[in-house]
């Protein structure tokens, strides 16, 4: 397919008319998050190429095309873009400056190194968002290692401290949590090795929410309900719609997600996790890609995040972000020292499986359980799913 | 993977263990049911490989491994289906004797070809569901012309009668309606230049209705609910549940499918299409394989055929085939003159569109799209899909 005529703007909507074909979607990473992408593209025809950087990552088995190399290369990104007629994204730990050359030579990425840079740059987050009235955790941003300002920060909030590095961090890596002065100190100066870093307040939880929302290139915007999310050492381990939570909080919540989602802007899906703490709600993390907390949209929502995440950069209208069902529960399938059984598992009624079909890796994320119905014995049935398949996470006792 | 021992005999369930991994399923046939198979397949991590006859085959795109050859070349065939821990079908226009040989030679073959036999003869599906006490349309079987026979026939049930072939046939193809003498006669000596044909009696149709059912290797069977169905030229053009019918006659067609079931006992998906006549219900056709009537299971139930039909053929725990809501309406896309509009059908709220990736043909089935809800108007929005898509088909008026 012959990419469009481009205008160099990053908010130029694709060029599709009623008589073109639908646009080719470029994915940078293979991951499971472009595998779910290619699984939706393939039953309602969208062209996708997934940027891979093994053959055996997730997507590749899924999708009609593929090309390995790094995504960092300019020598095998530009050429492979260019054939392209939108780039979108399986992760966000890209060189930021490569793409933002890309965007400037007419390449349309959605969502653009603007949005990207608040989900790859946690200093830049926490920034730009606070500065602009978001409700954040306090901080402090270390670039060097500096003895006053953590004694400082620890004095003010401590004695427990979240530090994470500025980039690279995903599913807990990245993250040290400390509970005395010596050992902030001490993670402190070994993450400032790898770049700059935020210290930040250890938040007394109520609880932990998201909100995936979906934006297009016009700025139509889309929310899909709010979801409680359930966390194990930095890992996302459950996903359970409803929320339950008083209306206030609700509506509180659901106007900071609204907020953050109009400052950053990202087209495509973005998600914003959320703390309830006795203070209020206070921003979490932002990632400006569909996230696993929307992975329960799948067969819980009208229009799954995948498909609405290539509805949106492909410049197609949005789909219906409506829940399907009274109850979702997600679990995650996480790596323990052995696999389940598959068999188990499609014995339990109603549990969906999702393989990633990634190698078994104790710690790795290799899949995830939905259960859809109409009460919430569908969380026992999930987790009852995950642990077949063998997971090494357990649930909540509460 | 190694394929496991095997004894020879067509019923052996597949020696799959809680320790090893799901057998690798072989699909003969790269059409849309095999890329419907693989959607599924992708999701859970099932293996397969797909025998496909030409690169622009609907599967090849979806799957991560495929073959090409003539599913009939025994010398394309063998070396294939060794590889494979179980082989199933995504037609049934395949060579019985060359596929009873493997059988024999211990491939595992789901459906057997005994009861492939049933889909691939309409001779044989007459005579021996006949002679078990299955109510057929009257008929006469002719292997060679005879003007006696005809004329005796056309006296018995015409003016109108329908004239099949024995072979080869599938959405309509194969089939020809006669309302005259003459053309009864021209159309016979046509078709038999290809083999024997069934003649039968044009029933006076209240309804056509279709139930799709799993079979496991253990004999383990569950039915999906009933659907209506609509015919144009003999290709079915809608599908839609739940079926509005008397509670005896519902009950009727419902022992009618499993009879059906039980005499055919197809390993994996199998349909029963069936008339509904003032004289009760009667059988029209029977496919060992999912099928058409059966699309709407995907967002309609629980687990969809493509899943059940996979998971039976592998010897895994079937799924639950209940229905999630309450209405459910497909309509295919079949190729009008020229592409319609993949946004306008986007467009559409919860219309969900699956594209088999086939190049546009007046005639040909390319897709369909599926409309779930709460009440009959999810029809209106379904037809709204397919027109947009461009379906040459026109929705009824009733």
């Amino acid at each position: 397919m012959k990419p469009p005529s481009r205008t160099g703007s990053v908010s130029v909507v694709p060029k599709v008319t009623e008589e073109s074909p639908p646009p080719r979607v470029g994915i940078v990473g293979g991951g499971q998050l472009a595998r779910m992408m290619a699984e939706s593209a393939s039953q309602w025809g969208l062209a996708l190429s997934v940027l891979a950087s093994r053959t055996d990552d997730s997507a590749v088995a899924t999708v009609p095309h593929f090309e390995l190399g790094d995504p960092n290369d300019p020598a095998i990104v530009t050429p492979w873009a260019e054939q392209c007629d939108v780039v979108t994204f399986d992760h966000e730990l890209v060189d930021l400056d490569l793409y933002a050359t890309l965007e400037a030579a007419g390449v349309l990425v959605a969502p653009s190194t603007a949005a990207l840079r608040f989900a790859s740059s946690k200093v830049y987050q926490r920034e730009t968002l606070g500065a602009a009235g978001v409700r954040v955790p306090r901080y402090v941003v270390l670039r060097d290692y500096n003895a006053e300002s953590i004694d400082a920060f620890w004095n003010a909030v401590g004695p427990e401290l979240v530090l994470k590095s500025d980039r690279g961090g995903y599913d807990g890596r990245g993250v040290v949590m400390t509970s005395t002065r010596d050992d902030a100190h001490d993670a402190a100066r070994e993450l400032l090795e790898h770049g700059a870093i935020v210290l930040e307040e250890k938040l007394l939880l109520l609880a932990e929410i998201a909100g995936v929302v979906v934006t297009g290139h016009s700025g139509e915007r889309r929310s899909y309900p709010l979801v409680h999310t359930v966390q194990s050492a930095g890992m996302c381990v459950e996903v359970r719609y409803p929320l339950t939570l008083d209306a206030a909080t609700h509506a509180e919540a659901a106007d900071l997600v609204e907020k953050v989602a109009s400052i950053v802007n990202a087209v495509g899906v973005m998600a914003v996790e959320l703390f309830v703490t006795e203070r209020g709600v206070i921003l979490n993390e932002v990632a400006t890609r569909p996230h696993n907390s929307g992975h329960w949209t799948i067969e819980g929502c009208v229009t799954s995040q995948f498909e609405n995440h290539l509805r949106a950069v492909a410049g197609l209208p949005l789909g219906d972000v409506s829940a399907l069902h009274d109850h979702v529960v997600m679990v995650n399938v996480v790596g323990s020292t052995e696999p389940g059984s598959l068999r188990a598992a499609l014995a339990l009624p109603g549990v969906h499986v999702h393989d990633y079909g990634k190698s078994w890796r104790t710690g790795r994320k290799l899949g995830h359980v939905t259960v859809v119905g109409t009460d919430s014995s569908v969380r026992v049935r999930a987790w009852e799913g995950a642990e077949a398949l063998g997971t090494s996470t357990t649930r909540e006792t509460t």
